[in-house]
Order: structure tokens, then C-alpha cells, then sequence
């Protein structure tokens, strides 16, 4: 599996030098992310792309070759399988579409013609239909549309959309949502599937948190006994989604026989102890919070609030999960005191505008934030901020000290209203700071919930989050 | 109620010339709206602020006054009040807090004192506590945060927080995702209450869509006796969150009695017609829909999908909902084989991808939505979209003139993945042409769900919306 994601040598079957096409642009990303191993384009036509000599085929490659990935047209594809199988690579990533996921009779003559081939080849097969990898930190990539350098991180994704590989790659590095270690998109799995990624992350170095998506299994017991394996050692955030007949069996109203089986899924990744995501926003919040904070050591949460609407809202929020609000300690009500005036009430979730009106924004999230942490009975602090000129400090930079002193405790972010702008440049000043920061209160508690669901899961040891291990 | 949104003159009671001040806001905020009216500044030690001329008290300001804001000291406000009542304005915003909502003895007192005074006196009262009113159309505010100049358009939303004069307007202006007619925040309802706001909404001629919040209520059965009579006429987006206390009672562990309390505020709503909200960004998802969208004719959605996670992804959300897939008309798959390669398989929701390999981004998009949009049996489109520089066009204009020959069908964007700096981008461009976009195709398909349910309630004359009206 290695050799899909940091080989030494790679050939590029299909390599173009028209800008548009996937076999030119996954030749700029292996330059873009900084990819130190040889790399052989292979086209009849050129004899250079983008500054690396081009070779006819395969065969006239020197040397070894690791990997190829194959991106001609699917007629091709059989022939291009049979040149990197005896040129002995050792893995193979077939981009190109239109076999089994076409459908169509030659699509699936094709597939049976590449599975027979794949099954007697001394390689490992990624696909077809697989917009291939991305190792961020060897700087390996076969996506076929644009990108820029990604950070490398401790996060991997897989799921058989290249979507992981490219828009979804996009969003994570752009909104600054976290870091990836991996990405796989399995395509139509012919060979490598989502048990192979299993097993392999579950060991890989590199990957602390792990996020997967899947429409459908072809084998479900196999699949929850190395998920459960994978789980015992890393955080795994699946989001598992209707398979295509699902969808259609849901458009034409039988919604029943979905809702049961999904509830099956839902039992067996519980029981797994995977975290079942609910939908795509939820999915990178949750793959968020783990690679931010650690694992609380109990479920009280604590929070300071800019407004009272925060404080219901995150009431409701709390009551429908496991979380629960912190008793405040005598002691850490007295430090809070010294910021709000006499006549305004203290209690948990702390509405903090007369803290502000009397001592000014940033003095009043210091000191109520600190108390908060300081707090033995406090396991997590969720802080609210609304984004008005008015309201603007360097927050990331108070919270982010905060947080040198309590290592142990999840601090989380919240954004309720204000300024496109702001937004903007706090979410950019809290990725920098390595701290979480959503867009609504109730996103914040979910993450929250799902990290504090870690807990009896994990040993001490484990409790750490990526950002400070 | 009139005077509270569009008076004819203003006295702002404890206007100040420091910058940070709400004395000082609310009249730099007059301005920035282009306020018309006459704005008399009360300060004993001013003579002018910002230009307008300031008086010691309100019997020195020459002429009627309809409308007075008291920001004063909460020891001021009955003399403050007494003043307005001696004057014979017709209604009073009080901005100061620190009476019920404080909770300590003297705020219990001055609350008790101000009540006698406002049932006394010949004004309505909104507040105390109430950072007050917008209204973009006449450009009378009363904020005490800053604001840039608010679009006028047809969304009216209050509740008793200030937060929807402040962070709340904010965030609907910067994210551009709809326009406001009215906004009321009424702090403690000591007079002007949720009832009051929903009998003048249901008149007002510049308000199309109705949101509101609110924690608890006093008079449950006259609220939705004049919400029913509302929802007749617009739809109403209820946001109605846990009461501080069942928050408390949540934080203690009593799920069970709220839960029970809150399906029984559910089930009034749907009788009511009301359409409730899952937090806030469904508050403003749902709003931006009624908007910028007509109501269906059915529920029969039709989605246009650059990738097959978007399908299967909107196929879960859909199977949640009360939408169904449309049946594709053999004409429309005629229409739409002319840009899919034969091997591809056409069904709804419509995998564009190969088309988009075939044809390019912007034609594969135009054909398809426009065949989709053209199918007698196709209610609604969604179309998503990946924001990476590959597939970038000028999306918003191509589904603006789509709807022009379509005007009684809503289009709705969802973002799945991408850059974001397109995203603002495209938000931008998607605001202009007034089409809601979100940030998630569950998030689209809620927001559809939330349209289609207004089918029953409506008569045809209804059906068109805001921004085609």
C-alpha cells in the first residue's frame, strides 16, 4: 500500500501537455506538492513534459518504476495494465472511467477484461475510475485537477469519489479546516478497497484521525472488524451515505426499507466505535475537532457566551447531546465576579455583555475564559463570539495562551453573526492558532459531543490531539 | 406601531459624542441609513452632536416628537419616560437594561416602577432592554451597534434579543443573503410584545417573509391565533428556542420534560402553519429560500450534480424530506442525451460529469438545467456545484436567465466542496441575482422541503416571490 502513496519512481501513462487534461495536470500537482521521486510521463507523441523527459511507453522507462498511473481512454486502459505489469511495478492507479461505473456493455466488458488482468498481475490496483491519491507529506498526488502545496497534517480521507481528491481536498486547505496526512479515492475498487485503507492507516505513522465515506459494502463483517480495530487506536468519522439504489428506491417513496437498514449501519459502526457523521458539514467538523483537541477527560462543558441568545441556543444544543453543562466551582465564580458587575447573574452558560459593557471585550473573555479552564469540574470550554467591529480582538491569540496551560481541555470556537469579513479573517486567525472555530453553536456541539464520546475509548495516553502530540 | 419604524422625528435621550457609546451609534447609524426625518440628540452638556443640534431635555426640543430612544443610566429612565410622556410622543424604545433581566433587587424595583409609569402613559413602550428597531425601507434605526447602509428588501425578523439589530443584520447584509424590511429586538416585552409585531407584519406591505425567535411566551393561545392569521398570509420561520430555565433544567439532565414540552410546541406550530427552524442557520436558510424563491407547484425536485457524491448525498437528504424525485419525461432524456455520452446512464438526480468531459462546465450546465426546467413534471431544480478553478463559469447568470422563462419554478444552488475564496465569489454573484446558495446540499434540500410545504396553504396569487414581485 505504501507505494500508492509515497513511491520513489512514478510513471504517468496517458501524460499530456494540453493544460486542461488530467494527464498534464497530475503532473503539475507532483510539482505543485513537491514530489522529490523520478517521474517518467509516457506519451507516443512528446518528448518532454513540463520538464521531465517523456518516454514512448513503459517498456522504454530506465530503471525501476513503483507506481503507474494510467489516465488514456478505456480502450487503452487493458494495455497499459499489461506494460506496467511487466515492467514490475508494484502498484497501479487506473483514473480512467467507464467500466462497471459506465454500465454500459462494452463498459462492462471492459471491466471484466482489467479485472482478469489485475487478478494475475504481480501489482496492486487502485480503481478504475480512481482520481487516484495524495500523500502530503511525501507530496505524492494523482488528482486531476488543480492544486496548490497542501500543509501536511494528520488527517486521512478516503471514500471511492474523487471528490476526496479534489474539491474536498480544496475546501479543507482553503477554509483552513485542518491538515491532511493521506487521501485515497478508491474509484471502483476492484482490487484495493476500503479494507486495505483500514489496515493500512491503522498503522501509518503519519494518520492520527481517520475520515471515510461509502455508499455500500461488499463485506460488511470484514469491514467492521478492522473498522473496530482501526478505532481502538484512532478516531474514525464515517459518513455513510444511501447507495445509488438507495436513492432511487428513497425517490420512489420507500423510505422504510432505508430508514431500517440505515439504522443497522448505524448500530453496527456504534458498536464499532465509529463516529457516524451526518452529512458533509458534519463530517468535516468532526474530523476537525479531533485533529484540533484532545479528548476531554469528562463531558462538563463550560461556556462563555457574547449574547444570552448563545447561551439558549447552546442550551438546546447540549440537551440533545451527551454533553452536559459544568457546575461552576465557588472559586472560579468569584474570579468571574471580578469582571461582572454586581447585579448581573453568573451561571453556566455565562452570558458575558455586562462583563463587557464594564471592563471592555478582550479583558472580559480573559478572565472569564481562564476561570472557566482553571475549573477542576470543567472538561470542555465552548466560546462565543459575534463579529462586529465593536466586538473585534485578537480572540485566536487569547485562547490559543489559554490553552498552553490547559493542554487537557477542549477549547472550541462558536461564530454567531456578524461580518463576512471578520469571519473570514478569525477563521484564518483560529486555523493558524490550530483551534476550531464553526459557524453556528450548534456545529460547535456536535464536534464537542463527538470528542467527549471518545472517552472511554481511549487510554490517557491517546488523549492528546494531533495539534500538540 | 408605525412610530417605532418609520417616524417622523426622533429623540435619541443620552446621545453621546464618545465613539463607543450607543448614544453615539445610534446616530451615526441614522445617517448611515439616510434616515429623513427630523433627529433631536437629548444631552444636558452637548450642544451638537454629529451635526444634528443637541437639546438639554426633551422640553426643550421645539416642535412634536414622535418617537423617543432612552439610552440613559437604568436610574434616568423614569424621569427619562416621564419626560417622553409630557412630551406626548407616540412611542418609547427603551435601549437600557439592568430591570427583570438583571434579576437583583433595584433592577426588580426600576422595573417595577417603569411598568407604572408605561401603563400610565399615552405611549407604546418597546423594552427596556431593547437595542430596537430597523427599518430599511425609511432608514430609521436605532442599533447601538454600527451599521453600514442595509438594503431595503421584504424580510422582516425580531425576537427579544439585540442581537438581531446587531450581529444577526450584519450577517444577513455581509453574506448577502437576503434583504430586511423590518427588525425588532423587544428585550423585555414589558409592553410591545411578539403579538403586537405579528398583527402589524401581517399589514405591512413591505414585509413578504416573517422571522421570528423567541424563548418563551406569556400568551401561548393569543400567539398563535395571530401567528395562524399571519401564516395565511406569509410564510412565518419560527426559531423557538429552550427558556433559560428548561436550558438549566437540560443542563441538570431533565431531557425528558423538555423534549415533551418542545414536540408540543411543534405540533402547535404546524397547525399554526408556522414553519420551525433547527437553529439558526436553518432560521436564515429557510428565510433566504422564501425570499428569493416562488412555491412549487409539487414536490417534485429535479437536481443537475457535477459529481455522484452530490446525487447520493441529496438522495439522503431527500428521503428525509417531503420532496421526491421527479420522473424524467422521455423528452427531457432526449433533451439532455445531447451533451451526455451514450455510455453514461441519464437518471434524477442527474450525474453531469461525463457531460461536463464532453462538452465542457458552462454547456453541460445550461442544457441540462434548462431540459430539467422545461419538464411539466419537474417542480424545483437543484443544481450543485464543486468551486475549483476547473469548473468555474458564471453559474448565477446562467440559472438567473433559465428562470426567466421559468419564473414559478425555484432554483437552488448548493455548494459540495471547493475554493474559498470562489465561494465568497460566487456567493456574491448568486446573491445578485437574487438565487439562494448554500453551503451544503443537505442544507438546499431543508431549505426546499421548507418551500414545498407551503403548497397546501397558499392560493396562486401568493405563489410568486419577493423578488419577482
Amino acid at each position: 500500500m505504501k507505494s500508492f502513496f509515497s513511491p520513489e519512481s512514478v510513471a504517468v501513462i496517458g501524460a499530456s501537455d494540453r493544460p486542461l487534461k488530467g494527464g498534464h495536470v497530475i503532473l503539475k500537482n507532483l510539482r505543485s506538492l513537491g514530489y522529490a521521486g523520478k517521474v517518467y510521463p509516457v506519451n507516443p507523441r512528446l518528448g518532454e513534459v513540463q520538464g521531465w523527459r517523456a518516454y514512448p511507453s513503459l517498456r522504454e522507462v530506465p530503471g525501476p518504476v513503483e507506481t503507474a498511473v494510467i489516465i488514456v481512454p478505456r480502450e487503452k486502459v487493458p494495455e497499459a495494465m499489461g506494460q506496467a505489469a511487466e515492467k514490475g511495478v508494484r502498484s497501479v492507479i487506473v483514473a480512467t472511467a467507464g467500466f462497471s461505473d459506465a454500465g454500459d456493455e462494452r463498459g462492462l466488458a471492459l471491466h471484466a477484461e482489467v479485472a482478469r488482468i489485475a487478478q494475475a498481475a504481480p501489482f496492486r490496483m487502485m480503481g478504475p475510475n480512481s482520481i487516484g491519491t495524495i500523500d502530503t507529506h511525501s507530496g505524492f498526488i494523482t488528482g486531476i485537477t488543480s492544486h496548490e502545496k497542501l500543509p501536511p497534517g494528520h488527517v486521512a480521507m478516503f471514500g471511492q469519489s474523487g471528490m476526496f481528491a479534489s474539491g474536498f481536498a480544496n475546501h479543507i486547505r482553503s477554509h483552513g479546516r485542518f491538515a491532511l496526512s493521506k487521501v485515497a479515492c478508491l474509484g471502483n475498487k476492484l482490487d484495493v478497497d476500503e479494507l486495505d485503507m483500514i489496515d493500512y492507516l491503522a498503522e501509518d505513522e503519519e494518520t492520527k484521525v481517520v475520515g471515510m465515506y461509502f455508499e455500500g459494502l461488499s463485506d460488511g463483517r470484514g469491514f467492521l472488524d478492522a473498522a473496530r480495530k482501526l478505532a481502538s487506536k484512532k478516531p474514525v468519522v464515517v459518513l455513510k451515505s444511501g447507495r445509488t439504489e438507495a436513492g432511487r428506491r428513497a425517490a420512489a417513496g420507500h423510505t422504510g426499507t432505508l430508514a431500517g437498514a440505515d439504522a443497522i449501519y448505524s448500530g453496527a459502526f456504534r458498536q464499532a466505535g465509529l463516529i457516524r457523521a451526518d452529512g458533509l458539514e458534519d463530517f468535516f467538523d468532526r474530523l476537525e475537532v479531533f485533529d484540533r483537541c484532545p479528548v476531554p477527560k469528562g463531558n462538563r462543558l463550560a461556556v462563555v457566551s457574547i449574547t444570552g441568545v448563545g447561551c439558549v441556543l447552546t442550551a438546546d444544543a447540549v440537551s440533545d447531546s451527551n454533553l452536559r453543562f459544568a457546575e461552576l466551582s465557588k472559586e472560579t465564580l468569584g474570579d468571574m465576579r471580578s469582571v461582572v458587575p454586581d447585579w448581573a447573574p453568573i451561571r453556566n452558560p455565562v452570558d458575558m455583555w455586562a462583563a463587557i459593557e464594564r471592563h471592555g471585550v478582550e479583558p472580559a473573555y480573559q478572565v472569564l475564559c481562564q476561570a472557566a479552564l482553571q475549573d477542576q469540574g470543567v472538561d470542555a470550554l465552548m466560546v462565543i463570539f459575534t463579529l462586529i467591529e465593536e466586538c473585534a480582538f485578537d480572540a485566536a491569540t487569547v485562547l490559543a495562551q489559554l490553552r498552553i496551560a490547559h493542554p487537557d481541555k477542549p477549547i472550541v470556537a462558536a461564530f454567531l453573526g456578524g461580518e463576512a469579513k471578520l469571519e473570514q479573517q478569525w477563521r484564518k486567525d483560529f486555523s493558524h492558532a490550530g483551534l476550531p472555530a464553526y459557524a453556528s453553536v450548534r456545529r460547535a456541539v456536535v464536534a464537542l459531543d463527538a470528542l467527549a464520546g471518545r472517552i472511554d475509548q481511549i487510554g490517557d495516553n491517546q488523549r492528546l490531539c494531533c495539534g500538540l502530540s
